[in-house]
């Protein structure tokens, strides 16, 4: 590893294209005939192909969950401040597999791509993917990877809500389900804010009914609109408040219209950012994934009798301040699964930032999740 | 009054239109030559013109806080659940001032209004308004009123901040000050909220940097994002669950972007009817009022030292599942009213509706609220 990279990461990665022929047929009724793949995987597989560790990604995710592109990458991947040597996914330990998913923007099929069938992108005909179809091929993944089963598959968000589908979806195929800030269900508020979002997309003229490709535009002021309303859930009324308070821009008012509060600068900036790198039809099918999560639907609305089918063993984690996916929603969830006679280990976080808690390394989330890990992982060796 | 009213309503009503010729130097540095503000009454003022009682409306608010206009009117007015005979502003009791602020969109000099020195629209060169300056001019409805000293002055969320501002501003002027579900300032993330609900607004190519008029049409979609991001804020998690939870609008998920959740089709109902009804650069005007109104920065930030020079009483309420405006924020201006050595009663009612609480008269609201008007009465009478 370079000496540019910090010991405990991960360094240089490169992901690779996996291709897969055989057709997908989807919850909505519809069929990909085919599709790719990009994956990322860091440390390695041991003999018995027992250490592997899927990573699943949430609403805005990918592939490149740790680790740099090149020498003078700025950032490293998205989770790196869990994966890595020593990190509570300890790639000393464990062969780790992180994906974009289908229906993504960063190198696996989805909108941006061209549809085979038609020889045109996509784009608004991209069908929409639910979690479950996720699940379905993140199994075929596994398959390719030769991996039977994982040692645990793990995600944040929206990602612990594919672990949780893949505990009752292929109960066999995972030893531990590890769903950290996720909810199994989202309540009316939730989909309110990703409804407004993606009406801020399709209200954009430059959206062009999701054909903007053909336009040679983006909808760039939607993109960001949307971006700026997620990105007030991902944060908690306090962190923001320590963040910038009412810090102003200038030393005065202006009294006007353009930035005059630090906040507000902050907030265009990101979502002028991500509207540059993001493509508007993912995350329209990315919200709607969530919005349609639910798998206790299919049981009557019992989440305990969905759960009766899984075997793995469960971690979920949550964090005090998370008003997106309140520790309450966790809570719920882990009643249910001690009634449905799982195994199952909950900690609530005490942490200041909000959703994006999952991300942020704080001590007793790291000394919780590295302990879980190091279970799993003197499991497999055993 | 009419029968087809109900016993506890003010009947019909009829606003009246004041003129003021006397310029009015406001925060911002401009000054607004002359204006007119609209104005609703309610009950009789007595002899010693010592029961009157001014409203104060919020974001959306307008003059029209209680009664009918018409006897097809299917609606009351905004606070009738609070104004009328018998109700915690009783009108057998208390003289009732209502208006319609400037810089409002319902009768009052506003953006909509002719400019008179230029003779046309003032649009988006409409000077910003602060709650200050609504209280000057709030000061000079109750000097031709021939009101020198209100009972109290009322006012919910918004409405609350001009309430407070009173009592600094004119301390001899006010015999109380009642602030419901409000808050002495706006938190980084209620900025942002506004900001994003500002950037939806201008965002939107129908509006024109502020002169759709001009162009024969209104950012009716940019405004109906901005009243669904606000509205999100008004409910709580919880009574949005209760109202709509996961229901569905169809029998079963049609898979799209179409609406498929109630909740989706309720938040666009009502976002589409106020962006009917509403005026585009008002909603800025008054997102920004919210965004500036700090009355302890004049005070090197200190609100005990700004509250100092206030000589009224105070009854302050919240509501415990506002996030908006949170029981926390009006507990902590309790304690510096405290502090500062002032009178205050304050209470934490219990009640699932958010910040729309203030609107809704649930049985501990309503008595704690009626106690606390009785008593102003019997000391005007006194």
């Amino acid at each position: 590893m370079p000496a540019t990279f910090p010991h405990d990461s991960v360094g240089l990665v490169e992901p690779s294209v996996l291709k897969f022929d055989q057709p997908l047929a989807l919850v909505c009724g519809k069929t990909i005939p085919q599709y790719e793949l990009i994956v990322e995987t860091y440390g390695s597989l041991n003999e018995q192909r027992s250490n592997a560790i899927l990573i699943c990604h949430a609403l805005s995710g990918d592939h490149h969950a740790a680790g740099y592109h090149s020498e003078e990458d700025p950032k490293p991947g998205w989770w790196d401040s869990c994966i890595g040597p020593g990190k509570p996914i300890d790639t000393n330990l464990f062969y780790v597999v992180s994906l974009n998913n289908l229906g993504g923007c960063n190198g696996s099929t989805g909108p941006t791509c061209v549809n085979p069938d038609s020889g045109e992108l996509y784009g608004p005909d991209f069908p929409i993917v639910t979690v479950k179809d996720w699940v379905e091929s993140q199994a075929r993944l596994a398959d390719r990877l030769g991996i039977e089963k994982w040692a645990a598959v793990v995600g944040g968000s929206l990602g612990g809500m594919q672990a949780l589908r893949w505990s009752l979806d292929y109960p066999e195929r995972l030893g531990h389900a590890v769903m950290i800030a996720s909810t199994p269900k989202l309540t009316a508020q939730n989909i309110a804010f990703n409804e407004i979002a993606r009406k801020a997309i399709t209200s954009d003229p430059d959206f062009h009914q999701g054909h903007y490709y053909r336009h040679d535009t983006v909808p760039t002021k939607g993109l960001m609109l949307a971006r700026m309303i997620g990105h007030i859930t991902y944060l908690s009324d306090e962190s923001m408040g320590e963040k910038f308070g009412r810090d102003l821009k200038r030393q005065a008012f202006n009294f006007g219209y353009d930035v005059e509060f630090e906040v507000e600068s902050y907030l265009n900036y990101q979502g002028k950012r991500f509207s540059k790198t993001f493509d508007a039809n993912t995350y329209l099918l990315m919200t709607r994934a969530l919005d349609y999560f639910d798998p206790a639907a299919d049981f009557g609305g019992s989440l305990e009798e969905a759960l009766s089918r899984a075997v793995c063993s469960y971690l979920v984690l949550s964090f005090s301040s998370d008003w997106r996916f309140s520790p309450e929603r966790s809570e719920r969830l882990v009643e249910s699964m001690v009634k449905a006679g799982k195994r199952v280990s909950y900690a609530e976080i005490d942490a200041p930032h909000g959703h994006d808690a999952f991300l942020i390394p704080t001590p007793r989330y790291m000394a919780i999740f590295t302990a879980y890990m190091r279970r799993i992982a003197d499991e497999v060796a055993a």
